[in-house]
């Protein structure tokens, strides 16, 4: 990058968070949609029509708060002060759970829900910057283990159709309810990576997101103590599905990928990790599979290690050999993340069983604005 | 592909449409969805929750219908049989114009709405087969005519990473309140071309799909007459924004995809084309750039010649520098149009005049049904 692109970058970068003096769209609205309206102290209005309604709620993070009609038949809800970031919402309207039309929608809890993005200060490490981009690739491959065509999008970093080089891989998923488009609608993971590539700060590398969604509803907990290996893969966390999804990565997606795309096909170059079910997911994929990744992260992860005798199947049995395979065991939470306490506790398990990991706990909660940095901080630690 | 693959599709191409023989949630519901279901007779039952609501309207293609409250606190409608194709939906409630929870939405009208597939056995060109697959790619490039990044959705034909071949592009654009991802959200413009490639019946090409609504609230009309030459493209249907876009496809869009896709870089091997408003846009950049189009495709086009001498900065007044110019001037319009008799009387100027085209006039309204059957009776006519 020139030195002429470097200051633009950073004229965009102060630029994009300069707080706005008085109230302006969201970027997440729709095309011309005037409401919700961002305020100078970070407060969000919100406006929907509803004429007829006699009791209209907003869905904020999925929390409800009842809007006020206004004369004009419109419901107005005024927040207060909002943490920079990302947020879920919806609106009810006399018992009719839906969508504000005033914003977009990305799926969320296996539905259409709108999204929010509060910008600040914090929001500059995935802006759009005047940097070299890189695509994402929506994709169609026929999957072995379900028989089925699967949709997965692949982020490729700047210049990856020009050059000739081969690439490191990360397997990146989203959460329960959500779907293979999330990094990218939500995350901005193309972003991310774009600004961290141009600074240096991680190597060039292939993303790729599933659809973790194989499994049965949200359980939190680990295989069953003392469970026969090679058996208790198949319960646990994801229910009798975890099985699914693990043959889908492993025999199916990895093989698809290091067909048509430029990687380097070996554990040192391999990452997976994911966010809240798809951290539980990342986890037990990484450790049962350590001939494929050399890399796991875990953001926010729905996983409890209560003991590292014997939970997943005796894999962390051995912390020297553990700790000789994973170049790096990444976990982050949240401190007022719901799930702090069964991922602080899989944090001190490791600890007291010498099984080296990089443990981060950050303020925030269980969101995309936590997940975003962890991306930000897992991704320069790879392929180093 | 082999004999074995040509059968497995035509199996699959029977599978794909045949008719339930009970109801079956629709294949654009969300994950896990039981309605819209689709009835044995096409026939649609719609089921919203509204506990407390006074009044629900289902929204079909923008038309209220009343629903009916069951006793359970949830509103229904069973349609008449309707006719296999794409149509668009929302739900209304209490005075609230929002989307329906059990559908996927898209972008149409400026805002998410929803989107419902009736199959039947005019669905198979699109559908998803067992043939190899081009991809979808979203990139970012940054236009010097707005300064701003702007999304495009680019098809790459199977094989296109493996390959050393150059291909041929078509510019294709979306209708008024769509946006770029219409054409392979709603329009399956890849899987039609994949099955087109396939089958031989259309040459490998690269599609790119901008964001065409740069321009004012919707107007049909040419230019003024005899305004004049290299004005009167800031009038008319695109009002004054229409040199805009214009500029963007022109100046920014094509040398963006030529300096970073390997395509044949000349008239004969670039198409631009579209639907509604963009079928009026790519008529009217066709006519204006000759040095850059060969091809140009209107689909149900927002457009009406009515004076072949005069419209266009007169464009169209030498009819043999038109039919030698142009390879093809492709304009279709369903029946049922409510944009038939402004596009039937272009296309009894274009013909009066003597000026060459393909006029292809099927059943239908102004809808995706038939903007999918454009595409596929388009794209084989083009670069041979």
């Amino acid at each position: 990058m020139k030195v002429g692109q470097c200051l633009f970058a950073v004229v965009l970068a102060v630029a994009s968070w300069a707080q706005p003096s008085q109230p302006v769209p969201a970027s997440t609205n729709a095309r011309g949609a005037e409401y919700p309206r961002i305020n100078s102290d970070r407060s969000v209005t919100f406006r929907v029509k509803a004429e007829q309604a006699q009791h209209v709620q907003l869905l904020l993070n999925f929390q409800p708060v009842d809007m006020i009609k206004a004369p004009d038949g419109y419901w107005e809800l005024t927040t207060k002060p909002l943490t920079t970031g990302f947020y879920y919402y919806g609106v009810s309207v006399d018992g009719f759970s839906s969508t504000d039309p005033g914003s977009k929608t990305v799926i969320a809890a296996n539905k259409e829900t709108n999204m929010l993005e509060v910008p600040g200060p914090e929001s500059d490490f995935f802006a759009i910057k005047d940097v070299p981009h890189g695509e994402v690739r929506i994709l169609r491959y026929k999957s072995g283990t379900t028989g089925e065509y699967r949709r997965i999008f692949v982020y490729t970093p700047p210049g990856y159709d020009q050059s000739k080089s081969r690439y490191p891989v990360l397997y990146l998923q989203h959460g329960h309810g959500e779907d293979e488009a999330a990094w990218s609608h939500q995350g901005h993971e193309n972003f991310i990576l774009d600004n961290l590539i141009v600074a240096a700060k991680a190597k060039p590398m292939i993303i790729v997101n599933e659809d973790g969604m194989t499994g049965a509803p949200l359980q939190i907990s680990p295989p069953p103590k003392g469970s026969a290996p090679g058996k208790s893969v198949s319960r646990g966390f994801m229910g009798n599905k975890y099985e699914t999804f693990d043959s889908i990565v492993s025999k199916d997606l990895i093989p698809f990928i290091e067909a048509n795309f430029r990687t380097i096909t070996n554990r040192e170059h391999r990452a997976v990790a994911g966010l809240s079910m798809g951290g539980g997911e990342a986890f037990r994929i990484g450790l049962n599979h350590p001939d494929l990744f050399a890399y796991i992260g875990a953001f926010s992860p729905a996983l409890a290690v209560t003991d590292t005798k014997t939970d997943y199947d005796g894999a962390l049995a051995d912390p020297a050999k553990v700790n000789k395979e994973y170049k790096l065991i990444w976990i982050g939470i949240g401190r007022q993340d719901f799930l702090n306490k069964p991922v602080s506790e899989t944090h001190e398990q490791l600890q007291k069983a010498g099984i080296t990991h990089v443990w981060v706990e950050t303020e925030g909660t269980h969101s995309w604005t936590v997940w975003r940095k962890y991306l930000a901080d897992f991704a320069p630690r790879l392929f180093q």
